[in-house]
């Protein structure tokens, strides 16, 4: 039997196009079968413009919609049957095996928190986002925007989860995780990342002790674990990065014929760098922590990002991650945390 | 009279080599007397490989030496004569403007303080870094790395010391100062930034509200407040970015014949690229809010980066910016002060 994913149709900014369009891909080279969700005449009047006969796709209508210019908490609780909610709600009522959404973010990670509710022993869930390195395996960090303040016992959790993740989905064996920090010794960062520290090293995961911002894409560390806030600007600067260093060369690149031609011989190196550095194909960062599967993907994601959202959704439903998440979280030393409530 | 900058010669990684050039181009450039300081047998041995006659360079004798792999607090207390103390001493009993070091970065950083001590007001002193943007000027970040755990307080003085610093040096009458976060909104932002917003709205500076990473480099903003830890992952994040992009580029443009040729024809653009992203331009960070003068280099300094810190230092010193920084501290309303008392 197909794995069913429910499909945020009103999320991204260009939707319902891309969601449309990934849903197609992956119901044709996935063999999943998706649950579109959203304002049905809108789905319906994108849908027909493609050939869709004989494909594992439904419309589930919601009949209200959450914008990027939403509060979150505030549209949460007052939009009730918005496409968020309904197409959590499949997941919670075992219709659909996971939910993707490229809509807003903290909408998305709020509804999921209060319709699919956290995992037993989980404090915070945490949104872990998959990212390219130099060596062309991938990376994740977490968390990276679901809590902006962070204890330390949140911190270890986010470890756990975010190892547990990385060996389902990248076949790692041990993965290395980190902890982002300023400097290596374990005595460098701010309050709370040495005391971070402290817990980190005690559990059985292969904690290779701090990284630092220059290690992020450099491949020498599988899981990052850091607050949402410092997360959050991390991923954001890498995006302001990665803009301007574009910019720098297009500008560049255009000031003389000879380097015109010569950017026209070369055009082909950009566009794999661009496909290296493109986000759509990592599919997305999921919720951790929750009672389901819930992927948040890019508000500019296009089909493509949309399709490899779906298949990794399928794969953490598939794969079991949830079960491995609790019985992992119930594994962490309780010495750590009597150690952490005797300094406070 | 030139205006005399110590320079530590025992600091860069492959110091004295770039000390040395980076003094003798200052020198010559400049109109700026340099008094390089370390070890006497070691800075005239390379300085004797050049032609120096007539320069305005001095040696002042420094007999220990801080490394990058010493404990800055303990360096600190143990070696008092080394280059970084000498230099410092240089600048506290007037013999010289300012100082300049690409040494260790928390070993000057304390020496600072201890010796040179703090402006009357200032809490804490802060490490402002210089950054090119997309629209070819510059834009500064404070602290990036002086100060991991910080109050509201200390990043209203940031933007005090800071929009000083940048309508000094790059002569904008009203620089726009943003304040680090994750979200626009003021209610955006972890328990710090949304504290911090509170304060910096009623400055009499040009505040902008909150900026998100993917800004920095986009040069919407001129003086960018976040606490050190913060600022120095920023840091470090652009600089494994930068990495990962030229890594892949260069890769890339290896693969096929074609793409050869095209990197020959465009291989002056990417010389332009890495001339506008190169820190070395901008001369390194200064120290905001001490009595004296102090630059800190990056370890990976060339001669030009020296000469450029150089040029900074003696600016600094000129512009008399740490007169208006006590009185910019001074202007800050108690009103703001006694908000925040309340709100403990």
């Amino acid at each position: 039997m197909p794995s069913v994913i429910a499909v945020d149709a009103m999320g991204a900014d260009k939707a319902p196009k891309p969601e449309i369009e990934g849903a197609l891909q992956a119901a044709r080279q996935l063999g999943v079968k998706v649950l579109l969700v959203g304002r049905e005449e809108v789905i319906r009047a994108e849908l027909d413009r493609h050939p869709h006969s004989g494909l594992p796709i439904e419309i589930v209508h919601a009949r209200e919609q959450i914008t990027m210019y939403d509060k979150a908490a505030q549209a949460v609780r007052a939009k009730r049957d918005s496409s968020i909610h309904v197409g959590l709600r499949l997941v919670r009522e075992g219709r659909a095996a996971g939910f993707v959404t490229a809509g807003n973010t903290g909408a998305a990670m709020a509804a999921a928190k209060m319709i699919l509710g956290v995992l037993p022993g989980v404090h915070r869930p945490a949104l872990a986002a998959v990212f390219p390195n130099a060596v062309g395996t991938a990376s994740i960090m977490l968390d990276v925007g679901a809590n902006v303040d962070c204890t330390p016992e949140n911190l270890e959790q986010f470890a756990v989860m975010g190892e547990i993740y990385f060996r389902s989905m990248f076949g790692a064996r041990r993965p290395r995780v980190g902890l982002l920090s300023i400097g290596e010794e374990e005595t460098k960062g701010n309050e709370l990342t040495r005391a971070s520290f402290q817990l980190l090293k005690q559990l059985s995961l292969n904690f290779v002790g701090n990284v630092e911002g220059r290690d992020l894409y450099g491949g020498q560390v599988d899981v990052i674990v850091c607050d949402g806030f410092v997360g959050n600007v991390a991923l954001k600067i890498s995006e302001g990065v990665v803009n301007l260093v574009r910019f720098v060369l297009k500008e560049s690149l255009r000031a003389t014929i000879t380097r015109q031609v010569g950017y026209l011989l070369s055009r082909s190196a950009f566009a794999d760098f661009k496909k290296r550095l493109d986000y759509s194909e990592s599919g997305g960062a999921p919720l951790l922590g929750l009672k389901g599967v819930c992927i948040v993907s890019h508000g500019s994601s296009n089909a493509n990002a949309i399709k490899n959202a779906i298949r990794v959704a399928s794969e953490v439903a598939k794969g079991d991650i949830n079960r491995h998440i609790e019985a992992g979280l119930k594994a962490i030393p309780k010495r750590a945390v009597a150690a952490v409530a005797a300094r406070e």
